[in-house]
């Protein structure tokens, strides 16, 4: 098989890791597979780099900021093929330049436009792991971008899908996903299959075990993805297209977001376009908005609700401010947290909802706003009771079985 | 005036130091010069990278190594770049390769083959301070390269060339070239300026402030270089060509080697190739010769002198004792230095090396080898006598006035 293997941060996060990481590699090739790594900086070297950065301007240029970044990978990236070449193995790395990725001009958050894989298949044919350094490419002028946060899981689909590799194998410090947080639910089972679209509503509610770009990519190109540990030898997650058999599966897993704000703008006059204005405004002030809720109105006002991150607040707070003359009232509460229910399953399985409601009330846990997706069911509740929330849903979804 | 300034891994060894930097350069641009800055890695990472790839392996790949070790020059570059634009200054970083520096295959210790400039002088015809990585290129294949130690004084020299700049200065912690070392003789006094062929027999010495191929690359491409503090506002030295002015000074400088240990083989058959075996075995070992001497020999027998770094003294023993069978005995002592004395004025002065010998000699100093260039006397003694000899000579040429 040929394998693309991608190891994070904290896999490569010091020499012994490295080390750790090259005897795996060694052991896959020694099993026979065609080889393409690709590393991350070692954990805490990409923050330092960027304090080193700030501690000069708040706002770096993006583009040496790209230069600055890019290092970090290059560094794993040629100590991890000297490690492997110290044991014997014929390993050669490479930058994002060398293994042809090619990127749009978004300095810092720039977008995989095309991946020239002769460079890789040629030293492939020579015999030789490649590993690459994740997270860059360049763009057409031949500056370094980089991908963003997360973004070497980006590069290690892209290189998969370009070379046309059996399967994606993402290794961090977790060896799979759960059905929900261990740490939250000790019952928590790690499952062996999820859908693409059930990682993307874990990975976005916080799961962060695979980046999310990256997981739309392997759907929209169809790379078989697993989400493996670095220090086990468990099998971990297969992500991958539904099929008949996932179908049995209701619910894959609950998930908890602690940092929520909510904000419910009360008596909005329900004249058309006054949503745009406001979320148009929130946007430009760069306000990450997740949860958006707006019933029909009466008389002509409606309730508009909508949660940000707690860090926020403060600015959406005054944003809201300048709608004075539109709303009668406005709530706050930083004191909330979602909890979401995921799952294929629930599409074709009615009673899912009713549980989910059923199941907080039965725990005297009031639910203050409710928002439904095909595969998702989120629900903002008070803060203190979200663990609480967590445990009885994966429990009453026999998550624990 | 288009000047470039090279600033070393002490004057970049910090964040307030890469700051400092900033300021020198922002000053220079003030002053109305266009600028093209080469920096190094911060002082110690260099080092630091060395040490996580020796953790590996002993002998590390070499194009794995340039990959690692380019790294460092690449991060001050963008550093020294948003530190700049904080100031309000046009910058922009640059890697070699950006920079259009090419150079042959010798990973580790390549040859900068050529230099296109069109990238850069774009970037200054728009207004932009030029902030290039030194010490590495690309090859022809595309690999990173690396010039080998002090390899950003030879990008600074080179980048200077191609781009016809008025001026080169490295700035490093030390305000210039000077008569001998001041710690050995608090009388040295900074020279104001130095022929490139007398710099290149001080910097060989150990002299440490500029790096011999980039003087070399200098006095070839005629480019006129300053030796520099960042630290101070010390106009520092110039290095030139010769001129008239400078023949009237006899003697430049006067330096001191300890890491010296003397090889005698006495009574060698005095036959053609002897001692080219000789020298071609210690160098196949990879042991540096210094000095050699040899005298006329009589009754067919020689005797034949080198010099080589003390940490090699083992080697060159082992080595020289399977020549036994054509010598009547070896002598070792590492117990030696070499004191040199400096200055193309000695070509057209006689006396300068009688001097030396009666200075010596008035110290009841024995010398035990004497080895002379055009512009140099070298010369072995006991090695608990060098201070005192570099002493002794700087004053009787009279470089302390």
């Amino acid at each position: 098989m040929l394998i693309v293997q991608k190891y994070g941060g904290t896999s490569v996060g010091g020499l012994d890791r490295i080390e750790n990481v090259a005897n795996r590699v060694a052991k896959a090739r020694d099993e026979g597979h065609d080889l393409v790594i690709v590393v991350s900086a070692m954990s805490g070297e990409t923050n330092k780099l960027i304090e080193y950065a700030e501690h000069f301007s708040k706002s770096p240029a993006k583009k040496e900021m790209d230069m600055l970044l890019s290092s970090g990978e290059r560094i794993t990236a040629a100590l991890l093929a000297i490690a492997l070449q110290a044991k014997g193995y014929d390993a050669q790395a490479m930058t994002g330049r060398q293994a042809g990725i090619v990127t749009d001009d978004t300095h810092t958050y720039a977008r995989i436009e095309s991946i020239d894989p002769k460079a890789m298949q040629n030293a492939i044919k020579e015999g030789k792991i490649i590993v690459v350094a994740g997270f860059q490419g360049i763009n057409k002028n031949g500056s370094v971008t980089t991908l963003g946060r997360g973004g070497s899981d980006l590069s290690a689909v892209a290189l998969a899908a370009a070379l046309k590799a059996d399967q994606c194998e993402i290794y961090s410090d977790v060896d799979g996903i759960y059905t929900t947080d261990p740490r939250i639910e000790p019952h928590a089972k790690k499952l062996d299959t999820i859908s693409y679209d059930e990682m993307l509503e874990l990975s976005s509610l916080g799961a962060k075990v695979l980046q999310n770009r990256s997981v739309e990519l392997a759907k929209k190109l169809n790379v078989k993805l697993y989400a493996k540990s670095s220090f086990s030898d468990d099998k971990g997650t297969l992500i991958t297209k539904e099929n008949e058999n996932m179908e049995a599966v209701m619910v894959s897993g609950v998930v908890l977001d602690k940092n929520q704000a909510r904000v419910t703008l009360r008596g909005v006059v329900d004249r058309p376009g006054i949503a745009a204005e406001i979320f148009s405004a929130l946007a430009d002030a760069n306000i990450n908005v997740d949860m958006i809720i707006q019933n029909v109105g009466t008389d002509g006002l409606t309730n508009l609700g909508f949660t940000v991150p707690q860090s926020e607040l403060e600015n959406a707070k005054k944003l809201v401010e300048t709608f004075n003359h539109e709303i009668q009232g406005v709530d706050f509460d930083e004191h909330v947290c979602k909890v979401s229910v995921v799952g294929v399953g629930m599409k074709s399985h009615s009673g899912v909802a009713a549980t989910a409601f059923t199941v907080l009330a039965d725990s005297n846990i009031n639910i203050q706003m409710i928002s439904t997706s095909e595969i998702k069911i989120s629900m903002i509740i008070d803060e203190k009771y979200g663990e609480l929330a967590i445990r009885a849903l994966h429990e009453a979804y026999g998550l624990d079985k």
